[in-house]
């Protein structure tokens, strides 16, 4: 796991990848198979999927589930929730558009830029991914995966993890359904989750505060191809909605 | 992360940390520092934590709540289960005396040694963890932190990801709480689950079907101490049960 130092506070129209390309030569540079981690705010930015509270006016169903927080922020979330899993206010459990189950449909106010911003999720994280890939394929000719990861909390457990919401050049799950354990016992129902667990490895060296926005995951053998999106549990699969 | 290879199939009795030992010293031993994740399965094993099918009578509950699957099984897993926190025959959604939510009450028959045992989790994963930790420094005069691992489900992503069950040496939340990130904006409710970001990263090398039972993830700075009951959301507090 590799940090990737030293990029600057990033604004609309910047470029990424570039940043990327920079930060990455101060350690070396990439390699093929090489995960690069990337988190969503720093997506986000660059893509303009921010928000001004001063530009928002809330709605009546807004003040009401903000509790005591900012019925603006709020406001925000509830344009970026399909529907709503579960509301305890000022916490609401949305899911988005991309089908994602998250805390406040993923709107987040730290690392904005300015506290008076509120930066949303990337309007397709796999797309994201894809041409973050492609950018950095163009600059070096290493091929490498791209996880989009950002911090989701979970059912029953206490605090975030860091997941893939966009992805390219992985597959996101490892199947090892029908083969055999070391002691020859089929493995039934085994899929592990290795995009998510890629994410929350890279979380370890970026850090909240820090001001890392991406990290390399080297020397992992994985390979295939796949989305963000086969990481959702279908909705008629889901016993937690 | 280091996957810790070539350790033996486990039995009742035997030295987990005499075999960890052996297996750290051919990557050149453990260092300060050092968190080492070792698969819930090799601890449940030397305790005891194991079940023959043979040995169990399925109550009435258990051939209903089995669906097609074997009624000893669910037997078992009623046994492991405080209570149902969801159900669609043949899978269960328990929370577990210890208070952990997972699927099957973490009942396991994969690498089990024989495909007649099922494997329970440990009774005491914080003391499991504790115990390996002091033999672990007794032996090498190395103080390391352990986390006892396992594969868990979410509710609503697909796949498992690796987290801890019991830990010794480490806190398990990182608190962020009313610090500053990079643009001096004060991060709010911001606690990261760092003990479960590093059993997923474990496991990333462990593998499921390679019989690698532990790993030691270096070369991060935390500190503290804390406990796998630190990870669980206070049931008031839990929106989803």
């Amino acid at each position: 796991m590799i940090p990737l130092r030293g990029m600057p506070e990033l604004r609309e129209g910047d470029s990424l990848a570039v940043e990327l390309l920079r930060a990455a030569e101060r350690v070396g540079g990439f390699e093929g198979g090489d995960v690069l981690v990337v988190a969503q705010k720093a997506v986000s930015k660059v893509e303009g999927e921010v928000v001004r509270l001063a530009d928002v006016e809330p709605s009546d169903r807004a003040r009401e589930l903000a509790g005591g927080g900012d019925p603006r922020r709020m406001e925000v979330i509830l344009r970026e929730t399909k529907s709503i899993v579960r509301t305890r206010p000022p916490l609401v459990i949305s899911e988005t558009a991309h089908g994602f189950v998250c805390a406040s449909a993923g709107v987040d106010s730290s690392n904005a830029g300015r506290p008076e911003t509120l930066v949303l999720l990337p309007r397709d994280p796999d797309a994201s991914a894809s041409r973050l890939r492609e950018a950095l394929r163009d600059a070096t000719g290493v091929d490498m995966a791209v996880i989009v990861s950002d911090s989701f909390g979970r059912a029953w457990r206490q605090g975030t993890t860091d997941v893939a919401l966009g992805i390219s050049g992985l597959a996101p799950i490892l199947d090892l359904n029908g083969q055999r354990d070391s002691v020859g016992y089929e493995l039934h129902a085994t899929q592990i989750a290795v995009a998510d667990e890629i994410a929350g490895a890279a979380e370890l060296v970026m850090g909240k505060v820090d001001g890392i926005p991406a990290a390399i995951v080297r020397g992992l053998t994985l390979s295939g191809e796949g989305s963000g999106v086969d990481l959702l549990m279908p909705p008629d699969r889901d016993l937690f909605r």
